[in-house]
């Protein structure tokens, strides 16, 4: 990278840096000086420009065409020798998006793959190989996803805004409509299906007027486009629909599941979009949901207006996946015996085995929203018959808005390693998810995109590792958050090890600085209403929410144990159950969220509930100003223009820790009249 | 009254309903079938119009034009008669404004006036008196203003919004330009006239780019068809500025007020104004307030802005009204020197004599910003060579924003009355604001309006109590809030006793009641941020604001003391500033404004702080809903539709004052932990 450049970040991870070290360069030269690449699919064609462009940048010579060395790559059904090169693989069991990549001491390296997606995936795979500096040689790869459904949501508005979107105005709309010139989306495609997505949303689950009109022959054509475009990458394009669209758009009086000419009308619908996009891939639905319609008003359940759309989809081979997001959000605070955590189990755990086969319910990691710090969601254990999506944030909502540095991956992998105990020990929610656990063939996961139009993408610079980090993880739970990181920093910043080590740091270190210096325990919010950015003690605690914390005077936290509380800790399988219910064993870092406790309880850690909350807050906001200090510690290392961007956003945490420090203690100090046992500065 | 219409209220308290009572009517008759109303002008054809359609409204007969009997109005320089007449009467004493009512057991009931603009309130006068059923004969009444300046704000903005507009859109604007048809701004002129405002601004003191352009020759012919209109009433058009103009439409590169360019290109502009409207009253001005640009960017202080533009103005008779709303809004929460209530009168004070004649002073009633209590800014009895304006807020953006009932008269009443004691005992506001305690000429009050395009102007219908009150008061400061309250009550509501027993009651009570349920003991805020609508204790409490209540669980309030605290207090003269000082004197009201005290403080009231707290809660919030039982009592008595419209808005704040009740309740006693004495739920 040339440090006096001022580079954007643009290209992300797919910088394909020429490579400086000349021995390694001619290494990779002498494997991958040519390359063949069988067949002319959109998908071939893309993955052939990929390889060629990528070797050509980092070998510095433009790779020529050829069968009989370099890179032979291809479907299987389209090379008798790639057949014969892998037949030691099992491509049944390797699935559609499966492949092979194989070498020996000498000779070609062969990709190969049961589809064109599977080669497109190998691609990206070798040329990820090539950017780390790996050994091309003696490769035995054989490698598929862990999750059939590898999904992106953009809660992206039509009039060119993002609902949670803290990195510019929509890649996708203005004024309502779509933007006409696609290269932007182009290179969106190519960044996503380098890390194995495979399915995107590209409207906001909250549909207002406008974007109902999606699945109108006014703009469908334009959908269409953008079908066709992703699907060059190996993306299958999802809509989010408005579950009163029969009425809104459809001139009918009702939008009830049940009645026949709502399901004929979706029917209709159905196949009114198939005639413009054939591999459609199917409706997500937030219904009955922050004041979303759904199926609730006309007395149904949501397994009835699932299935309706889903009976609309199957002839074509769409899913209709549908968000548990569901609760009462028009609680009164001074109701303690409702319990938003509670409702996403109730609302659907009644009704596993009735959803149709190609129906998979969305549910979002935590039973809250996306908190720094929430339990997993019961509901991956409570879910035996029904496929299931996890659903995570990349858009940094309640994490710092891509203006505070949270690399997330750590967060996603406590998820996804949670034990369920839905079939005993061993059951992740990872295997749940995918479907595994329960022989499902269906599942996966599903990310809110934090992509907008600004020049990097993801506003921070090194929240790109969030979106590259997902798509890894999502293609393979078992990767380690270590792992990732370093893999995108590499292919971020290059190959130099003190910048892979302090980035590496940071990033590994972020999200645990990022809990310190805000809601303590598990609790939760304690943002400001609305936005949800910066510190708000009381800012959720008299609303209609369900987002309380009840401190008072004495002490804090959530008592939702069966013995005394709300009884959400028995939505869990034993031992989890009574982990959570017991005030001994419950974890420190989520006892506020199970448990009513003084300031005085003393933790796990040996300190005092609000001595850690002193603690953390002082040591957060100096491990945010430490973030800054790495940080600069990389000048001249780097490029200039990224140095600087993202220079200018950690001032910002560094500051902003600071504030969330002094109104998070200083808030307690007020209330318990406890005063720091260091002596520290508290206002 | 018509018990069965529907009424929207449009006519405020211009119905001239027909009058019911036989003999009062013939009595009325008798005295009142013809008139004579000598002269041409806008204002007298108005004065003429309004006389003849209220006497045929209200006696169902149309009066005749005669000169020989009946009403005989008009300038003593019209008419011999008259002259002779009222020759008894000072009109050099009544000026320019005042007029004289004089009649007889028999014979002609005679306005006259200097002025076309006196005769014109004559008429309104006199349409009261009927509208109250007063008897018109022997009457002896000389009348003039207190104030010269009695002006209406309007925080309007060309799109059509309203900022803390709470009774809909703009009447005058609506997509950046003037709502062609006037029919409405002819209405709320002859409104205004009816209770002798004299004054307008027509746009937001927050200048937006777009009514930057009003001075501008692209929108000064639609403000001088507006000024038209309202000269017609005798109301005086200003405009609100902005203090960036030259930059922004001038193309100059400064806005320095010392800068000869930036003053010509004022003094220019001043000339193009008056060109269009001859006579201009002058500018508005916000400057160096709230992101607002001003003379500090250049560093000139706000005599240098404000005389610049006097001189600009001088020429053609206009006057600079240069608000002293200035303050530092991104203040450190932790930091305890910085007091805003200090910020105004450190500002204007050392400036005091610096200004132009022709420069006005407009200062918020109290030092914050419209709180439901706040004492009276020390400014009024600070400033003793400049003339000031007493600005108060009809709009009731603290105090209900027009969904709740507060009839602010009783609150303006305090603050006029209020004794600065800066010419020793006897010194009130209301003779500071309007001069006479200084000699000075000009001087008045200014208030932002409630009005909007909702069918009865102010949403709520009782908050047009409001905007009469406040002309009747800005006439007249000696008027008696229950006075007013009974005027306007009469000629809304006809002049059944128990209608104007119950409305007064509420109107009278709402002040208190308000104030009971919401911030406790002057220490104000404790409001959501941004709408400022309902109950968040701690909702500007870690601004940047500078708006704290410093609540910790041993006590509240803000020292504001000279001996210990920020020095607030030492604002005022003596013996008010030794009363706030005090802990033993300052009232109960204003306590937590002036001290930081324990929740144990006891009060004159004999009840503690917290207690206070608790009882001064459930109080109001029964209040509150015995508000709507009184309203619910007059069904059937008044018409259906202005019943319909309280009683809606009234089961709102019955509702709401409950969440102010447990909202306030909690928060304090989770933070103090001391319980209510008597026991009654807090969550």
């Amino acid at each position: 990278m040339n440090p006096v450049s001022t580079d954007s970040g643009y290209a992300c991870w797919l910088r394909y840096e020429y490579i400086e070290n000349a021995s390694l360069r001619e290494s990779y030269l002498s494997s991958c000086s040519c390359y063949s690449l069988l067949g002319d699919s959109f998908i071939l064609m893309n993955a052939r420009k990929q390889l060629a462009e990528a070797l050509s940048s980092m070998l510095g010579r433009v790779p020529t065409e050829s069968d009989t060395g370099g890179i032979i790559a291809g479907t299987i059904d389209s090379s008798t020798e790639l057949r014969q090169i892998t037949a030691q693989y099992d491509f049944d069991e390797l699935g559609e998006e499966g492949y092979v990549i194989h070498s020996e001491t000498e000779g070609p390296i062969y990709l190969a793959a049961a589809s064109d997606k599977g080669v497109l995936y190998a691609v990206f795979h070798l040329l990820r190989l090539l950017q780390l500096g790996a050994n091309v040689r003696n490769i035995h790869i054989g490698e598929k996803p862990a999750n059939a459904l590898r999904m992106i949501n953009h809660w992206d508005n039509m009039d060119g805004s993002v609902e949670r979107g803290y990195a510019g105005r929509s890649i996708f709309y203005r004024d309502n409509g779509f933007i006409p010139h696609t290269d932007r989306l182009e290179d969106y495609a190519r960044l996503l299906a380098s890390v194995g997505i495979n399915a995107i949303t590209i409207n906001n689950v909250n549909v207002h007027p406008r974007e109902t009109e999606l699945i109108t022959a006014g703009l469908l054509p334009d959908v269409a486009k953008v079908a066709d475009l992703f699907r060059g990458y190996g993306i299958r394009l999802y809509l989010s629909i408005n579950f009163a669209a029969p009425i809104e758009i459809g001139g009918l009086e009702t939008a009830d599941p049940l009645d026949p000419n709502v399901a004929a009308w979706w029917r209709d619908k159905a196949k009114e979009i198939y005639d413009y996009v054939p591999d459609f891939g199917g409706f997500l639905v937030k219904a009955d949901s922050e004041f979303r319609p759904g199926p609730f008003t006309y007395g149904r359940n949501h397994a009835d207006g699932a299935n309706m759309l889903a009976d609309a989809l199957a002839p074509y081979g769409g899913e209709v996946i549908w968000r548990c997001f569901v609760y009462n959000c028009l609680q009164d605070w001074r109701d303690r015996s409702t319990d938003r955590a509670k409702a996403a189990y109730d609302h659907f755990k009644p009704l596993d085995g009735q959803f149709r086969d190609n129906v998979l319910l969305q549910i979002k990691n935590g039973p809250m929203d996306f908190q720094v710090r929430e339990p997993v969601s019961p509901l991956f254990g409570g879910l035996k018959a029904t496929s299931t999506l996890l659903e995570v944030q990349i858009a940094q909502e309640y994490t710092g808005q891509q203006r505070h540095l949270c690399y997330l991956v750590p967060q996603w992998k406590e998820v996804l390693d949670f034990d369920t105990f839905a079939r005993g020990e061993g059951s992740s929610v990872a295997k749940a998810a995918s479907g595994a656990l329960f022989g499902r063939s269906r599942g996966g996961m599903a990310a809110v995109s934090n992509v907008g139009d600004d020049a990097n993408w993801t506003g921070h610079l090194l929240a790109q590792a969030n979106l590259y980090g997902y798509g890894r993880l999502a293609w393979s739970p078992a990767l380690g958050a270590d792992e990732i990181a370093k893999e995108w920093i590499m292919q971020t910043f290059g190959r130099d090890l003190t910048i892979i080590n302090i980035i590496q740091n940071m990033l590994l270190s972020s999200l645990e600085i990022y809990e310190s210096y805000t809601a303590p325990l598990g609790v939760g919010w304690m943002v400001n209403p609305h936005h949800h950015y910066g510190p708000n003690v009381d800012g959720y605690e008299y609303s209609k929410w369900g987002t309380y914390h009840f401190a008072d005077h004495e002490g804090i936290g959530v008592d939702r144990t069966a013995g005394t509380g709300t009884g959400y800790a028995s939505q869990y399988h034993p031992p989890q159950s009574a982990r959570y219910e017991s005030l001994a064993d419950c974890p420190d870092e989520l006892l506020l969220f199970f448990h009513h406790v003084p300031y005085t309880h003393v933790l796990k850690s040996g300190k005092t509930v609000i001595q850690h909350i002193y603690d953390s807050h002082f040591e957060g906001a100096e491990q945010a100003a430490d973030l800054l200090a790495q940080w600069n510690s990389l000048e001249g290392r780097i490029d200039e223009g990224c140095f600087r961007q993202v220079r200018e956003r950690l001032i910002h945490q560094e500051e902003h820790a600071r504030e969330w420090r002094d109104v998070i203690n200083t808030y307690f100090y007020r209330k318990s009249g406890i005063p720091d046992e260091r002596s520290r500065k508290i206002y």
